[in-house]
């Protein structure tokens, strides 16, 4: 049975188009000519939808970096030994990572997430402990998770919304950290974009051409393999996907519940996102593609989603990066609507018509 | 005889690449893949050999916007009526335009300058009076401005740079205000980039097809009647440019006597920094395009300085809008070059090559 949002007791509205009218309603009597600051005051509008409310506010914000390894490091597909993976998220809980330095520019809070790191952590300050796995299996060869480890994944991006929603958070970013985690990436988007495995595959972290062939081989293999049926997208999550990536299907999934927006980052978070497209297509309105990144992928899983992504800035980092530099944009667009003076207000001319 | 940068007692040199060489062995050094932050490793190289600082700091943060009116008003060229010049540098004082929100949000203040409003301000705070016309000729019938006129607009540009320089801001964008300023714009570009009229001349703050083709005729007959010499770019600015032009002009100049980098914003911020480029090409170095606007004219600009925008938001306000916005990211990748740990720090495997 393919899985739907009511398996996980999730009701998923489209946004409301008197809340559209209202907001560019007030756009449009702002001290500037309508529409000249195209999309940032789009940005506003669909805030205004998203929030249900004539002038929302941003309260706290957070960056979600879930983690987790991939058992298809194995096979030699990524530029760095998986141990980056472990050592990043201490990295990332010590405030030294990419983005840690952006979410602190944005003003958010970065939530390190253990999904599937195939380390023990031990007792330590700051991480939230979800592991769903030790590593996933090798792709190449198995699954990679089981369909409940993979719905377990979804279920905690959810809660974890609901969490920090309930902490005074409105405003919520996906990354992710995991060396190898482009390659479950391509496998998803090719299966659920029906995509050729060129198409979708990129250079990750920076591997060369011969690994690149390799990897290229690898995915076709564990698509081979597995089989995962594109018409049920928690199959092809547990199949040839990742934990990070489930959450992150989850974040944008309880986001769109919860009538809050949510900015994904780069290729995999973006393969998360378009999960829980796949799952309910109604998200699409609650989404805010922050970059396009270099990986190729990324792009045809943002046009199959027809979302337009704020700005291209050879990103290709992931951790959440490209979303919270798009976090201050979106910020900025909620600033012009709420503080911008009126003509009324200012006693501007309007034009001449 | 040609003005040159010498005339202004200036002296712009190409930035060091000894700079350059110590901001890539640190970015290298930093805990993501080397480029994996693409363009922001780019701009913060480009701070550190601009700053020449192994570890450059921005302080205070100024936006300028210049006001003006324009006498081709009088052929009805623009959808708003010339007062808006005035009520609008009311409300710039008053902080309720969209270049007073977006400069808040990224920490920088705005300085308002009175280039050539044909209006009488008298006594006003915060207001910085440097008014060099009433609001220039018209260009379809004569010259906008005096040559001494447009040396003078350039030169309280790079004066202002200097003076707030001295009082601690070392990060300058430049901004305009001034119903009507896209035709000089348009203009300038037509013959300092040797393009034709129809090819750089866009619907400003929104004309309809009549006024559109208008327009065109106007800045056609401007160029006809005052034969610009396109090697002398201050004869373009005095026979069909402006004053808040030329200001424009003058704070790139000075920044990049300075060694300051300058953000410039849409059509008419760009449309001076040809005119000092067409001066003094070195002062690419120190320009950050902060985006392309929906005016055609401003690719066209950008294009012949081969100058890379960091985004398009279809932006058309002009203000300094975009530099404000553009502001941010940049102080963003300042901050990644200043703040993220290193490899060694962080205790991170670096790649397997």
């Amino acid at each position: 049975m393919v899985f739907g949002v009511k398996d996980m007791n999730l009701r998923i509205e489209p946004i409301k188009k008197e809340f559209l009218d209202i907001a560019w309603q007030r756009l449009n009597s702002l001290t500037k000519p309508p529409g000249s600051l195209g999309r940032l005051e789009e940005i506003a509008a669909r805030l205004v939808a998203i929030y249900e409310s004539p002038m929302p506010e941003i309260k706290k914000k957070a960056v979600f970096v879930f983690a987790s390894d991939h058992g298809v490091t194995q096979e030699g597909v990524s530029a760095y030994p998986k141990e980056v993976t472990a050592q990043m998220v201490f990295n990332f809980l010590k405030g030294g990572a990419g983005i840690n330095v952006l979410a602190r520019h944005a003003g958010a809070d970065v939530v390190v997430v253990d999904m599937g790191v195939d380390y023990d952590f031990g007792e330590i300050d700051g991480l939230i402990k979800r592991k769903v796995v030790k590593g996933t299996r090798n792709i190449a060869k198995f699954h990679a998770l089981s369909r409940n480890d993979a719905i377990k994944s979804i279920e905690i991006g959810i809660e974890l919304v609901k969490e920090y929603y309930s902490r005074g958070y409105n405003l919520f970013a996906t990354g992710e950290m995991g060396i190898g985690n482009t390659t479950p990436s391509s496998a998803i988007v090719s299966v659920l974009t029906d995509s050729n495995v060129e198409e979708v595959t990129g250079r990750g972290t920076g591997i060369d051409d011969r690994i690149f062939k390799r990897k290229v081989e690898v995915i076709k293999r564990a698509i081979e393999i597995n089989k995962p049926d594109a018409s049920d997208p928690v199959d092809v999550l547990a199949k040839v996907g990742g934990p990070e990536i489930g959450a992150c299907a989850g974040v944008v999934l309880g986001c769109a519940s919860l009538k809050l927006p949510v900015i994904i980052d780069g290729f995999i978070s973006t393969a998360g996102a378009l999960i829980a497209y796949c799952i309910e297509p109604v998200v699409l309105e609650y989404i805010f593609a922050s970059h396009n990144s270099v990986e190729r992928g990324h792009k045809k899983a943002l046009d199959f989603m027809r979302l337009n992504p704020l700005f291209d800035l050879n990103l290709r980092l992931g951790e959440g990066t490209g979303a919270a530099v798009a976090m201050t944009i979106i910020e900025a667009a909620l600033k012009i609507y709420r503080e911008m003076a009126t003509f009324e207000e200012a006693g501007v001319s309007k034009n001449n018509k």
